[in-house]
């Protein structure tokens, strides 16, 4: 089935208008990133230059022969609308405006021409936003030893902030959590946030859609959408400018008014969107919901070799009004016959300070197979020395289990590269207990979410 | 004026009862961390040696002929009585006992003995912790390749966890923040919470007093040591075991449980306490009352370049009751001559994407300045190509003004780097909009608790 939106995230060829020969500009740093990514033909396109960055370049994409799919305008505001006319001339199908000053200044005649001259004609995102972002189109302007970009993963990441949006994108390149597109879409002249969802809906790649959202005028539609989505697929989503002061800080962002922000809390809870209360929440909660099965009870198990982890962790676990029942008879003979004579065998379960990596291999496995146990939040202190290095393949190989688990461990730069580790192989970790607990809740809120008629 | 902690804190001479020459026992790693930090004379007591990482070894300090200030305790449990005994004939005058093997798992017999041995005779830290860390005392028995230290800095760290306060060592290390003492107090069968604060009190190295706490016999005796000391510093704590699981936990972590786990907010509260709502709280808290002014009004200025990160900041500010008032006309009047045709002079003030160090600094400059301002979270995506490496100089510089403010910069690899330069110079640095916001909030509420009668 091919989509009109397929010509942003999967086109053959692209023209970069307002490529640059200088470093400074924006038009420089999105050429030089399309072309280490990207593996089809760019044109540039500026008046002034023949040829940029080893590439021939076009005054026009009117002057270039072969037909050309994606278009991402970069010159100034006032410049853009004749820049898409060209497009729409060429038959180019979809075009990013990164370009800013339009409706977030005020200026909405600009924004208003850019829609009536483009319906049925071609497809735009943006304008005022940074673009799309997967593994073979890099088109943002943050050069690379700035900004790290994710590996492939299965997280769908919406942001109407462009800032925010590539800001979260370095953090999770940073733990080793994957994503599968990155779309910043600004002031949503046409694409918006439920024509994403719609498509991101069907796509392959994408196991969990996650989303920062300042503002929309179509909270209705969005309800509706979201609630076919979910039940294929987890929708993640942080709004902001809840208060008075951050609705009037959206206003001048975005130029959009967030109306009765109050409500939009119980519209996603009606909708079955998850709702992150904070920035880290957004994937907290979209990187366990995209890597872990839900979780179908309210029986968690928690394993640690720090005792106060375990605490934070069950006072976590409780307050959400999840369960940590006693383990079964098995599970409390198979954790004595591990544990040193001063520790106890209960849940939580601390493995005690000089745990290795086989009393964690024992523990862990007699924990996930008992069967009052449905999920797990594995707690480990990797710096004690008596843990071995191959700890992370042991934690990492709980997933064989099929039970959705958390992991928690805190630390330097020791741990961050372990970290990454475990990420990579789809095992979200949390720096914090509390990260983590939360985490494993997400997977039952779901469940609950699935289970509704 | 000298305190009987002091020898814990500033010993010439220490005995390490339990050295050893195997790397997998905690012995050795205490001793060889000592070692590369203690400016001192170490004795590794241990009877099977006469050897051990190159220094003379003992069978008992009691043949050693000098004086010994301070003994680290680190051998089976049912040998620390008797090590004891030896440590006071020898006249030790204090004794940190890392063993685990009492209380917290029901041998509270053994730690009874211990407190009447002790009592008026030798001070005592622990059993069932991991001791003192500061710059030239490390006994910490964590390889220092897994476990990285923290700079010297003005927050001290007293923790009921050994696991926990460790881990949270590590990441502070990792981010460039600095402590003043670490010290895990364990099953505190002597020296308490209560002690420590009075000892902390007046220790010159500490400006805040950050605390994990479990659980606490004597939370009266807290309260009013707690509303002594906060008019002189600050005081974070946690606490965990809140809720009944949580509260179990800690009884089988440290043998103790934690009553009417509900009352602990109130009375945090009216001591003057700030409480720590969560792991990442703590030296959010601590790092901010530690380094910066105390924010005297509500009125908070915002500056960025990403709206986005404007208006999350914006609805934390206003959630927590403080204002966001518009800038005055010179303020308005320097912000519109910086900002771009496509930005506006306002508050929050968004310097946009394309913002360069000098915007920053004349933005900055004028905020600061603002008479009607008086703290302020400046918010930097450092990444934007536009902006130049001594933005960072620009933002510590801050400091002059003499107003509180935080600081908010997200990102990966490259963030982190500038970030640990900030903190280096005392200037608090946070991963999200939000913990920004809370930790300027609570300068506040430190205001607030230094005004109380």
């Amino acid at each position: 089935m091919t989509n009109e939106l397929d010509a942003f995230f999967e086109p053959e060829s692209i023209a970069v208008i307002g490529a640059s020969r200088s470093e400074e500009k924006l038009g420089y740093s999105i050429l030089e990133n399309l072309k280490v990514t990207f593996p089809g033909k760019i044109y540039p396109i500026n008046p002034n230059a023949v040829e940029i960055s080893g590439l021939t370049a076009f005054p026009s994409v009117l002057e270039v022969e072969e037909p050309i799919d994606l278009a991402v305008i970069v010159i100034p505001a006032d410049l853009v609308k004749s820049a898409v006319e060209d497009c729409i001339k060429k038959k180019i199908k979809a075009a990013v405006i990164i370009s800013s000053g339009f409706s977030e200044i005020g200026n909405k005649e600009a924004e208003e021409e850019l829609k009536k001259i483009s319906k049925g004609k071609i497809k735009l995102i943006g304008p005022n936003c940074v673009g799309i972002y997967k593994k073979d189109l890099d088109m943002l302007f943050f050069p690379r030893k700035r900004l790290k970009r994710p590996i492939e993963g299965s997280i769908a990441f919406v942001t109407q902030s462009g800032a925010f949006g590539t800001a979260l994108l370095d953090m999770i390149a940073n733990e080793g959590v994957g994503i599968s597109k990155f779309i910043s879409i600004g002031n949503k002249v046409d694409v918006d946030e439920i024509e994403l969802l719609n498509y991101l809906e069907n796509d392959l790649e994408t196991r969990c859609i996650a989303m920062y959202l300042e503002s929309t005028e179509k909270g209705l539609e969005l309800i509706k959408t979201a609630k076919k989505i979910v039940k294929k697929k987890p929708i993640v989503i942080y709004k902001a400018g809840k208060t008075e002061k951050g609705s009037e800080a959206v206003a001048s962002h975005t130029g959009k008014l967030t109306k009765e922000p109050e409500v939009y809390s119980a519209a996603f809870k009606q909708a079955g969107i998850i709702e992150a209360n904070s920035t880290e929440e957004i994937f907290d909660y979209a990187k366990s919901l995209a890597n872990q099965p839900i979780l179908d009870s309210t029986n968690i198990g928690i394993i640690t070799d720090g005792g106060g982890f375990g605490v934070i962790a069950a006072d976590e676990i409780t307050k959400a009004g999840l369960e940590i029942p006693e383990y079964s008879k098995d599970t409390l003979r198979a954790l004595r016959s591990v544990l040193p004579s001063y520790g106890i065998a209960k849940n939580p379960v601390d493995l005690t300070g000089d745990a290795n990596a086989e009393r964690y291999e024992k523990a862990l496995n007699a924990v996930f197979k008992d069967r009052v146990i449905d999920g797990v939040v594995v707690i480990a202190l990797l710096q004690v020395p008596t843990l071995e290095e191959h700890i992370t393949d042991i934690i990492r190989d709980c997933k064989v289990h099929g039970k959705p688990f958390t992991v928690c461990t805190i630390g330097g730069k020791w741990v961050k590269e372990r970290v990454r580790t475990l990420e990579r192989f789809g095992v979200p970790v949390y720096p914090t207990p509390e990260r983590a607990a939360r985490a494993l809740v997400v997977l039952k809120e779901y469940a609950d979410i699935l289970k509704r008629k």
